[in-house]
């Protein structure tokens, strides 16, 4: 396909069949229908085709595009794509097949029996880009040959909001890290030969500035400037697109007041001509609806129609019903669209079915089914719940709890004995479906601990009665009975509106239960499990450890009973900035005039030590503690002084793990930017790499500066502002400071700097 | 001047002294210095002048400007201006005199034994412009004479941040209401003739965006994209320079990353370019420095210095060195500033010097210091405090605790017995006094209500013992005895980053002690005393009253126990949306979409009831209860279309004072573009009027709806964007909708709305 995305080259086959295709049936490659207009209930939920209403909406409307479900066995979904498929391709008059889009968002999430791996949070806490692979690769092994082709992920928006109840869809608030996951994610996904003959197309979504509402309720407005879009929230989709990604999902809220489905320069100037995007864009669940609705910003649905087809939208989920189809012919008819547009978005569209060879091969299969449920997928999604969690705090080195040392271990809290807890949202149907529902051969935490402490008691006492009272009057006598108490608090699952909220202060009720825990003078292990970091100040300092679990999926209760027993060596680190306090919410990346105050805050209460943002926070981005320790030590650059564009410097420093046993390491390079035309950000990661370390072992690690990739930034408009001056280097413990010099002669440089190198 | 502000045309005077100046001479008249520069200590606040350092930087360095200092006595205050005034005009080549600058921002409040009245947001809540005036009247009244001619307010900063520390310096979160009052307080200073000869020069600050951090942190980046900036922080500086404000104070932040102080797009291509404003920009606090220090724009000072001018500065507060005048100097030497570009700067620092009639009347006079604590102006202030305090419940009509019903009062909390927390920051002295350096005549509230309720047992206890410990053991006994309790509540004066917090919520301590009051199942009316509303949601419920006093200054006091016993009819209403929550910070005029979700909330545990965003609102924007009653009636437009630009709509309303006593109205009316090209408000306010009711009178108030000032809004350059279609008018319980026909024609419009008129 050419550079310009308005005028794309198509493949013969979809030049093909546009010249054959009449305006409605292009129209309906640019629709896609909810399962509730297809299946026998009309709930979104049930995948039981009734197949005289989808043989009818194919015929009548040539939709090309279907949608959503929930889990189901996987014959049940290939017998139902399969008689989709069918229909779709019989009563289809060029025979175009449909595509079945879903939300697998952390593996195969809507088939029964699949590998439940950690969501993405959970990702961005491993620093480790092999598990977003091996996510994208267990989903696709699970669904492809169901007929799920297109799928709604990878999530990149960027973690930048805590009380945004799509936290942890995100890979937290770095740049780097999400677009780093999701590359490996996407092309995972979309290259994978296992899955052979077929392919399936990725979704980056949601297009763009979505995860930053001004508080904690989804599909509001965020204000973003533009210098900010394009340095924060344009890399990890701008990494998408570089893998090939084949579609983009809207972002269903505003930016600066702009609804972004009804922006031009959004999905066209941006998303196009700025960063080169080719394929499908689709709207989010019913937001040409919301343009009239909610953002009020079109009379009714037809100019909202038009709005957005004009802004740059591919595909409308519409997604109860066929209006979509009826306003396009008529804006065409009446010449406010153009033919080309139209061919324009159904070429995109037949473009990516032809890339993913569903003209080739449309029909599910059933031939390699027992891949699903396999038991090696499962062990992946364990083994990336245990990078995942990341140790806060271990007062007196309290963990690991070793088998040794306890009799009784008393475990507490909404999440001790509950797997839909550990998973959160978009686990078996978008929002987590009732405890009874998981599989049983899913551990708890109570039935992991149990069988990580053979001959030790593990008592657990339930949280509330059948009438949603608190029982905690048992608490303190079993506490004094037990040698340490663990506290598996924080969040249900929720996604989306149902997971608004306005303070995510811990829940009184969970407060009191720790209280009643911490009083007894037991050692307590405080685990927060959920989809955001619940603000735990008034029971973190009476707490011996605690330890950040997000959503680690299936795997979370052996590892976290690993972790607890010190069978596993916990290596994650903070994808995300965790605050004290309920109304701080700031980010590792934020000005540097937020920490240059020096006067101490007496409202809050806090005293005198350390600069006063660290203050304002537990736990900062990318710390998390071990069992054994790492020493950073020898920093070195290849010169102090970096000149012109094409120049390079090479940092290396060893990092040796000085403590008793082996784990594993994420070596995170920051750069600051020490004097910035704009005010810049305190510090930047630049680089990171996750290596395993045996007791005793030390390697160097790299990191190569590139002045374009490591020093610029972008200006409002995307062009990259370098400029000359000094920045500094962290890596661990170690500092470095070096000189950009593009303009200036390099020995000219080297004299300033009084280096001798 | 001519409209060009780049090409000012001064008075014969002032080109005359540009003429004969040095550039040195001009450069000094760019600088202000802190007085700790020329008085005997080198402290912050003694008014001592060192008249050997004074004269040493007006002969060495010209220096124009000095400022600062705290209450002391009017007559020793005319003593330093006078002897300062005569150094200047002696060691001054030109015989230029200096101008002193000073932050009266509720009253004189820099002058021993003036009218304190209630800071801005209070003064918001009255919705009563003439009390804007008030305060600025007596403040000229009682510091003029006194030699101080340059006043560095009103704040016209937009409180739409309630975290901010400096929120009550703000009018509150309406533009409209800054932009009314602001106006009314700058004519005011600048005009009025009773303080003849002299005039002052008063200060808009702190142009733009300053008030709006992420979090509650002073001095911070603000993310504003340019409409928001245009349509909402704006208007309120817009309106200062209609009125002719003579300087503007500078934002010592950022917006969007960029250093307001080193920006040239804000401090000349908005302010003066688009804006018109020819007066004097000012640096804020070390705001030169602080571009290096904080912001890390600039590598060095002198390069900041450079910045600055630039972008559009024309005086640098310093404050403590020289510094400035040498760099200033050496850039134009190097020629990278020009003669011209000081010339310029100096040339309107004179130009409001002469205008203000200084080089006429330089010297303070000390004949009519009887002004100076008028019992009429603190009558006044005690006045603006009663119209201030908002009644935001009134279970059962507790309130007003009539004198015949109550035998004992408990009066409890952190403010009860406190002069110092009525009055808040900038009270004496920059973070207010401490409690006994306050005047014995300025009642308390417990004082207030001994006062108020003759006969009746006033009873307190006190709040912390001497280590800091909270005294809540006899409150139980003591409320029990009580027939009504009182909780004086909230925070401790500050400003700026002193004030800086990360949680609203009521301090445990405070909500402890309401708890024990409320226990004794006695009605109890509590009181939120402070700069910003804390979080009270834990003791709302369980309060029978709430009355949010703010910061009333000398007459908070008094005012409160008017209002308990009912003396006073409580009119105000919130300038500012009280949260209930310590994550959910929102305005009433957020967009459409936050409150059209109808999911309930399940995290936040509130209920069914009412629109969501509502729900997450303690009390929104322009409430506020009364002890008597309104009704609102017979809404009526002029016509049901309006077309043109010249066109105009009348709408009527007839409100009633139903209940059974007198009191004032605050009428507010509201306007909401249904459909916007860009996501509209909830609602705007356009207009407001308060006036008294006599009990059962009844009045016609109006509103005549002008296209223009009140359909359009601007877009990111200030262009206004004016579209047809519906509008929806409210005020009260009235509601009407009329169409905008600008480009239709009106008939057609009208045939269109199917109305009759």
């Amino acid at each position: 396909m050419s550079v310009d995305a308005e005028t794309p080259t198509f493949s013969p086959r979809v030049q093909q069949l546009l010249t054959q295709m009449t305006l409605e049936e292009k129209i309906g490659q640019m629709t896609q229908l909810n399962l509730s207009a297809i299946n026998t209930t009309g709930d979104n939920k049930d995948v039981l085709l009734d197949s005289a209403k989808a043989a009818a909406l194919v015929r009548d409307f040539h939709i090309g595009s279907f949608i959503n479900g929930e889990a189901v066995p996987a014959a049940q979904w290939v017998r139902y794509c399969a008689a989709l498929q069918r229909i779709a391709l019989r009563e289809s008059r060029l025979h175009i097949p449909m595509i079945y889009g879903i939300d697998h968002v952390h593996g195969a999430s809507y088939v029964s029996g699949t590998a439940i791996f950690p969501h993405n949070l959970n990702l961005g806490a491993t620093f480790n880009p092999e598990l977003a692979r091996l996510t994208a690769r267990a989903t696709v092994l699970e669904s492809a040959d169901l007929g799920h082709r297109w799928i709604f992920a990878p999530n990149l928006d960027l973690g930048v909001n805590i009380y945004w109840p799509r936290l942890y869809e995100t890979y937290g608030e770095d740049p780097l890290v999400a677009a780093t996951m999701g590359a490996a994610f996407v092309r995972e996904m979309q290259t994978n030969s296992e899955i052979s003959p077929y392919k399936v197309a990725a979704c980056a979504k949601h297009f763009i500035g979505y995860s930053d509402p001004r508080n904690g309720w989804d599909r509001n407005n965020a204000l973003i400037p533009d210098q900010r879009l394009q340095e924060f929230f344009r890399p990890s989709f701008q990494a998408a697109i570089d893998s090939g990604v084949k579609s983009v999902m809207v972002n269903s809220g505003e930016i600066n007041g702009e609804a972004v489905h009804a922006s031009r320069a959004i999905l066209t100037d941006l998303l196009r001509r700025q960063m080169g995007f080719e394929g499908v864009v689709v709207t989010d669940w019913e937001d040409i609806n919301r343009l009239v609705k909610v953002q009020k910003i079109a009379p009714n649905e037809k100019e909202a129609t038009w709005m957005a087809l004009d802004a740059g939208i591919d595909v409308a989920m519409t997604p109860y019903n066929t209006n979509f189809c009826r306003f396009v012919k008529e804006l065409v008819q009446e010449g406010r669209l153009t033919p080309a547009r139209i061919e324009l978005s159904a070429g995109r569209v037949l473009q990516m079915k032809d890339e993913i060879g569903l003209f080739e091969n449309p029909m599910p299969r059933a031939d390699r089914l027992a891949r699903v449920g396999d038991p090696v997928l499962r062990a992946q999604a364990v083994a990336a719940a245990r990078e995942s969690l990341v140790l806060l705090k271990n007062q007196n080195n309290v963990l690991p709890l070793a088998l040794a040392r306890v009799k009784r271990l008393l475990v507490l809290g909404p999440s001790a004995d509950s797997r839909a807890n550990l998973c959160g949202g978009w686990t078996l149907a978008w929002q987590g479906r009732p405890e009874e529902a998981y599989p049983k051969d899913v551990p708890t935490l109570v039935e992991a601990l149990r069988k990580e402490y053979p001959g030790v008691i593990i008592e657990t006492l339930p949280y509330r009665n059948t009438t949603g009272k608190l029982l905690s009057a048992n608490v303190a006598a079993a506490a004094k009975r037990a040698d340490a108490v663990v506290l598996a608090l924080g969040e249900r699952p929720y996604t989306e509106g149902l997971g608004n909220t306005s303070d995510l202060t811990l829940p009184e009720d969970q407060q009191v239960l720790a209280r009643a825990a911490q009083a007894s003078g037991k050692p307590t292990v405080l685990i927060v499990i959920g989809g955001r970091p619940s603000i735990i100040r008034s029971v973190a300092g009476s707490s011996a450890a605690i330890i950040w679990a997000g959503l680690p999926g299936y795997g979370g209760g052996t590892a976290l009973a690993e972790v607890i027993s010190g069978r596993t060596n916990p290596s994650g680190k903070l994808p995300f900035t965790y605050p004290q306090f309920a109304g701080h919410v700031s980010n590792y990346h934020h000005d540097n005039n937020e920490n240059s105050l020096d006067l101490n805050d007496f409202d809050a209460g806090f005293g005198q030590f350390g600069p006063k943002y660290k203050a304002a926070m537990l736990t900062e981005f990318g710390e998390g503690l071990s069992y054994t320790s790492y020493t950073y030590s020898g920093l070195t650059l290849s010169d102090s002084v970096l000149t012109g564009l094409a120049g390079k410097l090479r940092a290396t420093v060893r990092v040796a793990n000085t403590g008793p046993r082996a784990g594993q390491e994420a070596v995170l390079w920051f750069l600051t930017d020490e004097v910035g035309r704009i005010a810049r950000p305190v510090r930047l990661l630049k680089h990171f790499e996750k290596q395993p370390f045996a007791a005793g072992q030390a390697r160097e690690m790299a990191f190569t500066i590139d002045p374009l990739r490591d020093l610029s930034y972008p200006d409002g408009q995307g062009r990259p502002q370098l400029e000359d001056g000094w920045y500094t280097l962290r890596v661990g413990s170690q500092m470095a400071r070096f000189r950009y010099a593009g303009k200036a002669a390099a020995a000219e440089a080297r004299a300033a700097s009084g280096s001798t190198d």
